[in-house]
């Protein structure tokens, strides 16, 4: 439902007639559409990243590596890699959104792709910082970066090792990165010990002549007694 | 001008007349309206974010700590706290955001208000991660946690040694942070060496019943020998 909401205010067709002022009140609600993939091209990536987003196509073509739908909803993320995590407790009903599916218009805020090699566990992931996203005057946040990172980390974390949470970041900036920049990303599972999983990450530009940052990150999966506990809770 | 379009697009009193059909053309466009301060209240805040606004405001009355202005454009950010920074070399020309100022709504994304002691080199950042930040169903994302502490610590190291920029943040992640939960952030600047500034953090909720992550930062000056060469090529 909340899909169709945006793509009226958006102004997009929803695929349906309109309905007129005399015509009887359907007999139930119609089904909701499938949520919009927004891992595909739109009207503000550049040239560079259509480019580099055609050249990854092809690598998954080989079969060995799988590009990633990716959605404006946490839920239906999770659920496209492989592991959702139960709601915590109070959670608001209202509209949530995944934080870095968060910013409107094309091409504004954080234009992405992900690519997992599942055998390797490893993930690609193409990025276009927007002019959303400014720290220092025309350069990419710091937060921003740290934003991309975590999920890039975090979404192989989940495809390796299903639901997991964001325990340490370290992440050393080398170089900025200007707004409109084209980026690939490569996180990679270092190793599993116990519930954790230790990652490694590289941020270069998509030609990859530099290195803008590189991270480490440790994620851990909940603890399956407290998961089990909420269940008997009654939370889902 | 960003600004009066934007009160505009809302809806918001610009508070001048409105222009009849017949009434001819001014003579000079009207002087652009002075940003507008975000680190104020709003519809979007809790009652609990309120109250302990209200308790640094009045903390601040004491004379040792500032109120922080915040503005929707970078240049306007750091221009508050004391130093700017050249923008990048291909900086786009359009319309840019300060990326925790970026998303639309009273309390979708991030609302937040800082205090400064420069005496002490502290800043406490008061926040309320909304339901635009989602990582985990129901919880702020990793990333924007990361975004906060960045900005926080970014903006501390700016007001102690002027312009700077982020060159490592190490993060644990303690206990999740619910989405609407009001967070104070104390960033405290633990030591100067040359152009380094080291600084540490603590994200606690802010009744301070829990630790929700500590962050250690470090920020450098830019290169005064390479900033001298980019005002030489007229780049201001």
């Amino acid at each position: 439902m909340w899909q169709t909401l945006l793509a009226l205010r958006r102004g997009v067709s929803t695929g349906r007639p309109p309905r007129g002022p005399a015509r009887p009140l359907p007999p139930s609600p119609a089904p909701p559409e499938p949520p919009r993939d927004l891992a595909v091209p739109n009207g503000g990536w550049s040239a560079a990243m259509r480019r580099h987003y055609r050249r990854l196509l092809a690598m998954a073509a080989g079969g060995a590596w799988a590009r990633l739908p990716s959605y404006r909803r946490a839920r239906q993320h999770g659920a496209a890699v492989g592991g959702v995590t139960p709601p915590a407790q109070g959670t608001p009903p209202g509209d949530t959104r995944l934080f870095p599916r968060a910013i409107e218009g094309d091409g504004n805020g954080f234009e992405y792709a992900m690519f997992l090699n599942a055998a390797e566990r490893r993930l690609l992931c193409l990025v276009q910082p927007g002019p959303y996203l400014e720290g220092h005057p025309g350069l990419t946040h710091g937060g921003a970066i740290a934003t991309i990172i975590d999920s890039a980390l975090g979404t192989c974390a989940l495809a390796v090792a299903g639901p997991v949470v964001t325990a340490n970041l370290s992440i050393d900036y080398l170089a900025p990165v200007p707004l409109g920049a084209v980026l690939l990303v490569e996180g990679r599972t270092e190793r599993l010990e116990g519930r954790k999983v230790f990652l490694s990450c590289q941020v270069r530009d998509a030609d990859g002549d530099t290195l803008h940052a590189r991270a480490t990150g440790l994620f851990i999966q909940p603890d399956p007694i407290k998961l089990r506990a909420q269940d008997g809770d009654g939370r889902q």
